[in-house]
């Protein structure tokens, strides 16, 4: 992973849960780095989110806080404190404002952050080594089997920018605004109003449209943060030379995170891609992509290798989107199996069988009603994932 | 069970799939029966599902066929083919007119009902001996791992009728407008509009609040017929004597129906009854209900015993109801574990662990904004579900 000149990360043991892992991450920014940023619409948000709302509005940022372990949510004004000591504490140490200083948290709901073991923690990553991108994809996971990183490069007028994703999150996904925790990187010079409006138009196509368990988190968070290091003319809107080319990029680490976080699904065994076309509209699309990728009988059928397509017609039948039975078509990998609302005749089952048998799944719907499409990503439900959430607090 | 005067039940062996048990139900009602009935929101439903609403216009029946194995869904022209042939072929025999024969289908999605079969069932039905209404509940059940009746009665006037009620469903429940498949059955006398009104309201409090999987069916009909041959005063309105009793009563048979079919949710082992109180209405209430009872997070803490309430606030966020996080109070049984915002300090949770390892779990949530109420009812999310549903049409 290559370096970002102006972000400069370290972490440490703040030791929110009994367990001997770094588990807070410390990031500073260099003086005039823009921020922009996507939160969760569960209304039942964490103090952190408010805070993060609150901060954006000023467009600039000098350092990330993420703690693993407790989310901080539903804790009231103790939890609200802790997250004003925290911003206090890095306020103070850089000489910044304190509305420059961005903290999220991830873990248990319910349990307000310990402010002792988080200001400790601080103190011991200020005095830490600065460390690798790796370190912090591993310290701000909690139920992740794996780190989770992408890069993409652009070219900004003569200028090489770099971006550089980190995100966690494998439950409670279903983003309605963003997903998780997740931090973007770049040193290119990027003005906070642009750098908002190109994550929200990433966020739409990626983030947004990926769901594990139909289950919004408390504490989604998405940030972006450019710290303008890598010295282009600073880029402002879709005019200015090189715009297009970040955005792309920006886009392609947003797409690349969120396949990422579906891929750890709490038990996910595949990864499923579902197609709509022939929607009315995009949004349509994408709303009965995501009633596909949220319905629990296809996400078995899927774990159970079972081309039980008739669970995907009553899938895009509850989406409350138009739809008509008589013109839907259906397809596994290559093989239509349903059109125009009929069973495809004497079909091969054979292709279907060996495209389920494998951990890339992709299902095409076309709606047949008009020219909306979108593509949404899910997981498979599992045995796995009953256990793992069955006995995550205890 | 009391039997209904009017009411003339048979079963025979269609042999829809490969097993030796009854699987279609044939019931004759006395000339001048009322018919009522509700049916499935999917957009994608059977043509059992459209021929039913049409016949539901002329508010009479003599007749009702379920098929059990195959649901004749998403089958095109052919499935209506095989639906009208039933049709015609009953209202040969009874010499009645078609559209006052009413069929159901329940089963695979896709595979077009085999008229053959199905008209070689029904002669035999019509040869068969009466049968019993353990007979009938058996006969329409697929997944359904125990047979559904509920019963009731109510003075009318001075006369005394019944209501009877038999239910299959264990999957695929959201209903959005009516549940799996459900009849009811009764001697009173009533007018059909009348009949209507009472099983749309009574639908609305009973089947629209249960929540197996959050997967509307493309095949959920509840039909409720009334022989008229109790010869009390046909009751046409609230204003009639008896109207009220037999409104209680046959809301009765709803929700111990409604209830049964949580019971044999897929893999359930708990009943789970969620009373959401304060919403800003009764509607606003029902909808935070079923969020709470459609969360895969939530349901898999129930299983695993554990009083994960912090799931539950995620749950009241994410269902885009008016809430207010600090406002939030949540109870486990009798013990309050969260009030206004705030975990309950160094509560018991004795009693509270005691209350989730039995078999019936009673969440409570108030929202504390209004007066608005509701209760829904749901199972708890197992490995059960996942076994039954990544193998079921292999």
């Amino acid at each position: 992973m290559p370096e970002i000149a102006g972000a400069t990360k370290r972490v440490a043991k703040a030791r929110y849960k009994e367990w001997d892992r770094c588990d807070l991450t410390y990031i500073e920014f260099a003086t005039g780095t823009a921020v922009a940023g996507v939160t969760t619409r569960n209304i039942c948000c964490s103090s952190e989110v408010e805070l993060c709302r609150d901060n954006l509005k000023g467009g600039r940022a000098r350092a990330l806080v993420v703690n693993a372990g407790n989310s901080n949510a539903f804790t009231g004004y103790r939890g609200r404190d802790a997250v004003e000591a925290i911003t206090r504490q890095v306020a103070a140490h850089l000489g910044c404002a304190a509305t420059e200083v961005f903290v999220s948290s991830t873990g248990v709901i319910g349990v307000p952050l310990p402010k002792d073991k988080a200001e400790a923690g601080l103190k011991a990553a200020f005095g830490a080594s600065v460390c690798s991108w790796q370190d912090v994809a591993d310290t701000i996971g909690t139920t992740d089997t794996f780190a989770k990183g992408a890069k993409a490069s652009a070219m900004v007028g003569d200028t090489r920018v770099e971006i550089i994703g980190v995100i966690k999150g494998s439950g409670m996904i279903a983003p309605d605004m963003a997903t998780m925790l997740g931090y973007i990187f770049t040193d290119a010079a990027v003005e906070p109003a642009f750098l908002q409006q190109l994550l929200v138009e990433a966020n739409g196509s990626t983030f947004n449209c990926i769901t594990v368990d139909s289950d919004t988190s408390t504490s989604d968070t998405v940030l972006a943060f450019a710290t303008g290091k890598a010295d282009n003319t600073p880029l402002a809107s879709f005019n200015d030379v090189g715009a297009d080319a970040f955005a792309s990029a920006l886009h392609d680490v947003c797409r690349q995170l969120a396949h990422l976080v579906v891929r750890d699904g709490e038990g996910a065994q595949k990864f499923i891609e579902i197609s709509v076309t022939g929607a009315v509209s995009d949004e349509s699309a994408r709303r009965i992509g995501l009633a596909i990728a949220n319905s629990p009988l296809v996400k078995t059928a899927i774990a159970g290798e079972d081309a039980n397509w008739g669970r995907i017609v009553m899938a895009v039948g509850k989406a409350g989107e138009p739809a008509d039975r008589d013109r839907l078509s259906i397809s596994f990998g290559a093989t239509p199996v349903a059109l125009n609302g009929l069973p495809v005749e004497g079909f091969d089952e054979t292709p279907v069988t060996a495209h389920l048998k494998g951990q890339e799944i992709q299902i095409g719907v076309d709606i047949g009603l008009g020219s909306g499409h979108a593509t949404v990503w899910t997981c498979d439900l599992t045995h796995g994932y009953i256990s793992i959430n069955a006995d995550y607090r205890s």
